[in-house]
């Protein structure tokens, strides 16, 4: 990763988590609750999502602020599936990103609660947000909706959990294991780039090509999040590595080969770089930022 | 309750039942996640919350077709909150209306992530289904969603759904009963009112009237909830007795006695009918929906 691109995720990192803790409603919410959700939702991770939000406005020459509440409200939502996620009845984690996981520190009950408050709250930020906004239609804001929980729910990121979970044990195909990943993962970065696309206002073209780009780079993350569980630090990415195969979990590294993997990885983000390179946003942050989730460590 | 309200409450449970299952998503979504919302959404219920809507709608003389979208949102979200309401970290129940609680059928995880998915459904549902509506305005949509979303989360019924686990075994005062009760059950039959009133285009004194009516048939129907815990016919609720003694748990009669609770009962159904006799409305089915708050046995 260049010093440019390491700024750029730092500056950017910084501008979203300034402004998740005043996203959350705080006043008439029982106390274990709003601590609970600020728990997990500032627990650290890489804030991919809101990034992309903010790099298609960019890469379109939108004003930024314009995307905070949608990229806020998807960060959320994907901060309550990892607290679910990581419940007993689960994954059953007691750590993430190096830290104790939601349940281990609030219990489950609350873990539960803070989850689906979280979820909640998702859609009351964008619906409240752009509720009188200058600068976006409430038709808008209409679309982002159901974009967003046509990608978040049952066809979408929770359906690809629900495989996940019935597929644990199994001997799974190639395209089983990219159902799984193109719900679990995939969903949400799309829902990501073309709820972007909404709020820039792109044209069809912008739109079907943020869509691919969406599509190839999910597949990357996740291929990339195999190949970290066989060969990554374990200080680094603040979870165990090794658990898939201890688990005997699918993974992509089980299915092609390590070798394989990385071919495939590679050429899905060529493929990323090259769609928008062909609707003539080269030039965005969204090229490095299709590099970085190849060469993230964490 | 006379013929005709009996007659009424079965027509539109009927009504309401038939747009339950073919709101939901079954396309690409896994078999058993679909089943595990379907049993809940299914597993029959009083079917209130999408009722008002649908009275509100009569009451200013709209066509209840515009209101099936949000009602059965309303009654995914009231089916959700109790899916996860019973799972073991929770209130650990094995029986729902006289039947297997979704996690003893389903097992834990499903059940998990498919309330997680009917909650997010109930968000896609509205803004799908109004986003090409000719009589609904997207404003309408983004306001209906704002609405729904602060009274199903951390401010509303997640909030009371907390309070409510955090009081378990403490003495409680009237007043804390009351913000669990007003949050936990009432915000959600708010919404169902002031998003009746969205879409039936409700002038700002009939709003503030559904509202008042709203928090006084909510406290009245966790009255008559806890009324029903001490006095009612097992075999009619599909639950336990006595349960809530058992538990220690704070109720009306616990802290105001049985025949004051009948008496606050009582005065809180007057007041909602009286508010809306105020604005015009005296002669809706609202008035005997408030009655029937009062005297059902389930």
């Amino acid at each position: 990763m260049t010093g440019t691109m390491h700024t750029y995720l730092e500056e950017k990192t910084a501008y979203i988590e300034n402004h998740l803790v005043p996203a959350l409603e705080k006043e008439g919410v029982p106390s274990n609750l709003y601590e609970s959700m600020k728990y997990s939702l500032m627990a650290g991770g890489k804030r991919l999502r809101p990034m992309l939000v903010l790099a298609v406005l960019e890469a379109l020459e939108k004003p930024l602020e314009r995307g905070v509440p949608f990229a806020c409200a998807l960060e959320m939502i994907h901060t309550y599936s990892l607290v679910h996620d990581d419940l007993p009845a689960m994954d059953d984690d007691d750590l993430r990103r190096g830290k104790p996981t939601n349940h281990k520190v609030f219990g489950e009950a609350t873990a539960i609660l803070a989850g689906d408050a979280l979820l909640t709250r998702a859609f009351s930020l964008i619906a409240e947000s752009y509720q009188t906004h200058p600068d976006v239609k409430p038709i808008t804001t209409v679309n982002l909706i159901a974009e967003l929980g046509k990608r978040a729910g049952a066809t979408g990121m929770v359906g690809g959990q629900m495989a996940d979970i019935e597929g644990e044990g199994q001997q799974l195909s190639l395209q089983e294991l990219e159902f799984i990943h193109r719900h679990k993962t995939g969903d949400l970065l799309i829902a990501a780039l073309r709820g972007g696309g909404y709020l820039a206002e792109a044209n069809e073209e912008q739109m079907e090509a943020l869509t691919q780009y969406g599509i190839c780079i999910g597949l990357a993350f996740q291929i990339q999040d195999d190949i970290l569980n066989v060969e990554g630090n374990a200080e680094q990415l603040g979870k165990a590595v090794g658990s898939d195969e201890e688990r005997q979990k699918a993974t992509y590294p089980s299915l092609l080969g390590l070798a394989e993997s990385k071919d495939r990885l590679q050429a899905l983000i060529e493929e990323a770089k090259s769609v928008l390179t062909k609707v003539g946003l080269e030039n965005s942050a969204l090229i490095p930022l299709a590099d970085y989730v190849r060469t993230r460590n964490k």
